[in-house]
């Protein structure tokens, strides 16, 4: 038993836990040092976490102090451990632009590639919202968006040429070693390991190496989870 | 006179300095609160930095040492000046990501709109080199690769969204203050408005607020220059 639990999100498999953004948490925890045992958490348990003012996980319970959203959690997790080792370069607000980039390049390029592997994963309860709140927001049915998924690979391997440039000078995005940087753009690779059986990158590619090498981390702590990507 | 000297790239005029890399260093200069003599340095001039083992500006000479490369300086004035304020968020591969993206993005993308009007800057040598090297890089005259601008900018500033967003929520790139993350991007927007009349930014854009005060930096050291863009 652990002091902290972070509310992660999962399908009907616990052990599926898929969301880009608890990711971000799940590996910034363990970059402190710091457990934090899983409470697996649905889209249709809004209740579960009202507690927290948030209507999305991740949510983290510390002792008495309850934080959402991935990015107040990470600035949490600095400011409440400083003497472990530093999530952020300096300061918080010098990731912003990645976590932006990610976010509008990585994320919304990857949802296209893989949103309709999702469903299959959820309980019927979740699946209904899922599907209907998506299609509210793309204006069509999942498999439309996905659809020529695989002739539109070369495109979103491109948007990513910023990453891979600097993936060639150093192992991670933050140097020598990695950081809450890494975290940021990873959670959305691992968001696509976990629900699809697309593989979005090729196995030649230094973003591949990059993906291996954070999968390796903390003894293997993204690899363990079960993968549907084919590789 | 000061101990250190700049070359910087100009054309005719000297006063108009246009690289968006001498820009970067520049400003990492006024950031460390260090003078330096503008040397001014033309396309044809190769033999005038051949001792630094560069064939293209900046180089900086700092008393005995010579150094070229905007990144390899910054990098040098970080190591040399350490008590003065810092140009990077800690280490300087924190900052490898945003530079990737500057150049693949926003440098990349100017080139296209701006390229054509910086033969007219350029005394007639310079002018002849810069036509032939670029016509044969680009495949194409000048005045194609730049053919259509006024409908291609959407698309442009689209690709900027990801930098948009971060400075909707802080004033600058870096953060409550510019730190070399800002000069990175902004080399390329100086770059634009001293060399072309082309309104790369909507006065409405939050971009064109923040290069504004990236132009008030330091006494106004960039807005000084003699602009060609409209605005």
């Amino acid at each position: 038993m652990s002091d902290r639990k972070l509310f992660e999100l999962c399908g009907t498999d616990e052990a599926r836990r898929f969301s880009p953004y608890c990711w971000r948490v799940r590996l910034a925890l363990a970059h402190k040092g710091l457990d934090a045992e899983t409470v697996p958490w649905r889209f249709t348990e809004g209740e579960a976490i009202a507690f927290a003012k948030s209507a999305t996980v991740p949510v983290l319970i510390d002792g008495d102090t309850a934080v959402a959203d991935s990015w107040a959690i990470a600035e949490y997790l600095e400011r409440t451990y400083p003497d472990r080792p530093a999530l952020f370069p300096g300061r918080p607000s010098a990731l912003r632009f990645i976590a932006s980039w990610a976010d509008r390049v990585v994320n919304a390029g990857l949802v296209k590639l893989i949103v309709s592997d999702i469903p299959s994963l959820l309980a019927e309860a979740d699946r209904d919202y899922f599907v209907s709140s998506r299609e509210k927001r793309f204006g069509m049915p999942l498999a439309e968006v996905t659809r020529d998924r695989e002739a539109r690979l070369p495109e979103f391997r491109a948007s990513l040429q910023p990453l891979r440039a600097v993936l060639m000078q150093q192992p991670f995005v933050a140097g020598e070693e990695p950081d809450y940087a890494d975290y940021i753009v990873f959670g959305g690779f691992m968001w696509a390991r976990v629900v699809s059986p697309l593989k979005v990158l090729e196995e030649s590619d230094p973003l591949h190496a990059w993906r291996e090498r954070m999968l390796d981390l903390f003894g293997g702590l993204a690899r363990r989870v079960p993968a549907r990507e084919g590789s």
